[in-house]
């Protein structure tokens, strides 16, 4: 058999194919390999099964742990966060809006699909987190970051996928910093407070 | 066959005896049915799997939304999460530190019930994301207070299960609010930098 060297984008781009024609469920590994003309064989070499096909951005934990231990000391985790967010931004999702946004769709329309998703955000905040202690943080402040810059990557890009395909993702991730900010200040824009410069409320 | 009134009890420390004696792994559902001097019919009435006699606290998500839907509507979301979360802990969680500790340890020692504890999660937060926003909160909001209770759920676990027995949950609860606050404002406690009330950052 012949080596392909693009056999892997082939058996993604025929999978996907597949699932938008037909459904997910209904999709089998051999129509897959039909249609992208390779063997199931080949399929197995990439792929663990039909549902890694769609979570091949699995090498991500990989990413944040290189990425941690890369960052200059001297750097606050907030500020190692929000950049890391912006280079995953703009490396990973900017100018792939719609294809992002299909992907997301049919996470969500899949239980099993959801369940794995589940997984893998709770694998990245394990990752983030351990990296964080590497770096020296204690272990209760490196959970801390963790959690709050896998929450901030999940609500930026579900509001990125929401909005324009022409809206920088990175712009979102600030945006949504501020978000979280204000809710943990108990004062959400949309809420019907006022706050006052003491983090006490004023009902209006 | 005589109605057992305690069936889901006997059930359930049957299986957890089990899974502690032998592994989570070992242990089949007739084993826990014949510990518990019970059927598999019983055994199927009251769980799914054996994997859902550790899950039992599904019904958390209906909780959230009614507590949600029961609040009074001039309270904003920061201290309804607050409030709820307070509650969770007293009622569910005080004075069962150890028993909670051992669950908690058998869901992280394996994958499959990782798993699903991610998907859990996943769910509260949906729950209480659409309680939010039937409470009149915008989409984006609800979904960035919805994150910060489960994320403020989830440290106030942790860090109540790794400390000592006699602490409060709901005092741990207050102490990662304080945790995130810092986090978001870009001075974790075990940071080297000095945070300016203004915000910025000086170095040390």
């Amino acid at each position: 058999m012949r080596w392909s060297p693009d056999a892997r984008e082939r058996l993604e781009r025929a999978a996907f194919e597949l699932f938008a024609e037909q459904g997910y469920q209904a999709t089998t590994v051999p129509q897959i390999t039909a249609r992208a003309g390779l063997t199931t064989r080949t399929f197995f070499r990439h792929f663990a099964d039909k549902r890694e096909v769609i979570f091949a951005g699995d090498e991500i934990p990989d990413v944040a742990r290189a990425a941690l231990a890369a960052a200059p000391p001297d750097l606050d985790p907030l500020d190692i966060v929000v950049h890391g967010l912006h280079r995953v931004a703009d490396e990973r999702f900017e100018g792939r809006h719609d294809q992002v946004r299909a992907v997301r769709r049919l996470i969500l329309s899949e239980p099993s699909l959801r369940e794995r998703d589940a997984r893998k955000r709770a694998d990245l905040t394990d990752a983030v987190r351990q990296g964080f202690v590497d770096r020296g943080l204690d272990a209760s402040d490196a959970a801390a970051v963790a959690e709050t810059a896998v929450v901030l990557f999940h609500l930026a890009l579900e509001s990125w996928l929401d909005g324009p395909a022409d809206r920088r993702m990175a712009d979102v991730v600030d945006e949504q910093l501020g978000r979280l900010r204000a809710v943990l200040d108990g004062r959400p824009a949309s809420s019907r407070f006022v706050t006052r410069r003491d983090g006490r409320r004023n009902a209006t």
